[in-house]
């Protein structure tokens, strides 16, 4: 009887993975702000300036000193006296200044005159012939953006780990940061291995089947915002799988490996992985895929991920991104997730973190869970006939018909109880 | 006393900008299959054969007939004679058949001899001088994937208006799909309009602020998958406006003009787009962004966002992404969410959707959600130093201190108390 002998679980592997694998991307790359939306901030940077950079009114209306308003009402306005308008754009230097019973006409955006404090809107205002009748009281810098109230010159805007969001490109751009440093993209190999297998778009002869699971696994490294390089397809042949990953770690950060590495006549890709580097683990308890390990070569990492693809996704999701986040000094970006009722119950294994595919879709205004498969790692419509991932942790038995869960949406809800 | 005349409802203003809407994208790209990651899909493919194409063995094992060995048990093996082995990729027309009483060893992914019906695993069998032991029963096709079980011929494996997931990738891959009809990616006019804005880059001179709505709008654009194309800034003149939004409507499928949209002195951009076409609405029941507003121009939508960023970014997720969806005829891609404890009361006017900036953390284990700032527009800050949008709809007057709400993620949750 073989087997593997000692299965660990996701967070003791992840563990020692972390530990294991010393390199880290810290080659850096100045692009134009734009360019950098999706990457790792590779700096800190810091507002050299106020923002916004003087007070400025954030309403069309009427700049005024609060004090001279606190009684108004539309049966007792206060009647002030236009002094001037100041439009968006005017030097602060050269607006006219405002003094005790008087008003400047304000545009939003526009400088504050010095000496006033707030802004009354203009549908608080009636016009009248030499100025205008203020209807309702403001408090103090009511309706003004404060000089350094969005960025103080000196505090810190984005810092190195964070990936670029569109409201880090505002942010920065208010600040005229024009090119950002960010880390360099990951390189990742991918190696698919299998008699079996032929290229997409090759010649599918009897007994041969299209590699589904290498571009499924590109696509996934582009999504994380990796390069991926395409190591081809090999047989079952241990030189020639050491031969390539060896390939694969001198052009990359970290090689991931398909297929041969289930306990069975001849554990190839192990067997291979084993003259490169230290095998950190060799069985998973999580399913699908337990046949998933991990190896490291001079603190890169090689993740040996099962041939079938929704077991190679779930290593994917369970292993990659996070070692990805790690090399790279970032946290791992949130899924979206949703919360449902199940429709079906589901049972987890002892010990084990299960990954169910699931249809998340809406009936009656309630949103629905159904388990679609809870076997099957080569069952790749599970994820496109599905839209959910329903993760169990090690610690529970499974879940019951009618239970709350929360599942990871891989595609957006179905509305309505049509497939 | 001046205002919006007729504030609507968010609901209200899709529904009448959807009917308005008639402009689609339509044009249709052949791309490689790994290009067409997250662009919609524009034909329903259909598997053209059945995948797996053959039975095959999902394990490493021995290929039987589950008949013989109905009884198995360590206590009780079941000795059969070994026939041949069969590895991955070998010819289903030229392997061994087994008959009752025989195995052939298996490799995963080798097609099933004829005749054989199960596969028992290596680990439930003793290789014994002449044969195998099998120590326990197995059903029908069990570790068998059988034919056609993950994509039978002529079922659909994507439809037209799909985003392409990596497992879609994977799925078509497997079909042998090579490249795949894309629709084109839309094209979005971005123009600002106001006295103080420069360019991003530019000198800042006193009065000025360098335009950070923009660049914010062109990464809201690019993460959605459009083209965006920048109109640049224009001052506070009707008629360049006007002739910018014309450019923009030539070159491209929609416009999003920022500022000078406010029921101010001047309504500069509704007057200049007026010329263009229907104003569908002008004013939303929304915090922050109540000046927004929406027109088409031959079936074109015109978006008016407000000039502060926050207000910006709220209508383009209330207005702009629907729209996006509506145009391509694809679904709305579900934002990452969370649920956690509100650590302040916050207050929701009457009839409005409010968009609260919130900063969301773990402590202790519980995911706190703390509500950053109800008021200013303008504050970018709210977006980078906060990671969530609390969105309390229009029918509720707030939420309590201590209440469970649900969050969008705009950056993942801080572990721990530190900011």
């Amino acid at each position: 009887m073989r087997g593997f002998k000692r299965l660990i679980g996701v967070s003791e592997a992840l563990e020692r993975l972390r530990k294991a694998v010393a390199h880290r991307i810290r080659e850096v790359e100045e692009v134009e702000l734009i360019d950098s939306l999706g990457r790792i901030c590779a700096e800190d940077v810091k507002a050299m300036m106020d923002v916004p950079p003087y007070d400025r009114s954030a309403v069309d209306g009427y700049a005024i000193i609060a004090e001279d308003v606190f009684g108004a009402s539309p049966m007792n306005p206060v009647k002030l006296k236009l002094v001037g308008r100041i439009m968006a754009g005017s030097n602060p230097l050269t607006i006219p200044r405002v003094e005790r019973g008087e008003a400047a006409e304000i545009m939003t955006g526009a400088p504050m005159p010095s000496n006033a404090n707030a802004v009354v809107m203009a549908e608080d205002v009636k016009v009248v012939e030499d100025g205008i009748e203020v209807l309702k009281p403001v408090h103090p810098y009511r309706n003004v953006s404060r000089r350094g109230e969005d960025f103080a010159r000196g505090e810190t805007v984005i810092r190195r780990g964070v990936r670029v969001k569109p409201w880090h490109i505002g942010a920065l751009a208010s600040l005229n940061v024009k090119r950002l440093k960010v880390f360099r993209r990951p390189r990742i190999s991918v190696l698919s291995t299998g008699d079996e297998l032929i290229e997409l778009g090759g010649e599918l002869k009897p007994g041969k089947i299209v590699n589904s699971t290498k571009p499924m696994l590109m696509a996934l490294l582009l999504a994380e915002g990796c390069i991926p390089l395409d190591l081809g397809i090999v047989g079952d042949d241990v030189d020639e799988i050491h031969s390539r990953i060896l390939t694969g770690l001198r052009k990359s950060d970290g090689v991931i490996v398909t297929g041969g590495s289930s306990i069975g006549v001849r554990d190839l890709v192990p067997e291979a992985v084993k003259r490169l580097g230290e095998i950190i683990f060799h069985g998973l308890r999580i399913r699908p895929g337990k046949p998933t390990g991990a190896a490291v070569s001079d603190g890169k990492p090689i993740f040996m991920l099962s041939g079938f693809p929704v077991a190679a996704a779930v290593g994917f999701e369970a292993l990659v991104r996070p070692i990805l986040a790690h090399m790279q000094g970032c946290v791992i970006e949130p899924r979206p997730r949703v919360e449902g009722i199940l429709t079906r119950r589901v049972v987890n294994p002892p010990n084990t973190r299960s990954y169910v595919r699931v249809r998340v879709f809406e009936s009656d205004g309630r949103v629905m869970v159904e388990p679609l498969r809870l076997t099957g790692s080569g069952i790749l419509s599970s994820l496109t006939r599905g839209n959910g991932l329903l993760i169990i942790p090690e610690e529970l038995e499974g879940y019951d018909e009618g239970d709350s869960v929360i599942v990871e949406l891989l595609h957006p809800i179905e509305r309505g109880d049509e497939r």
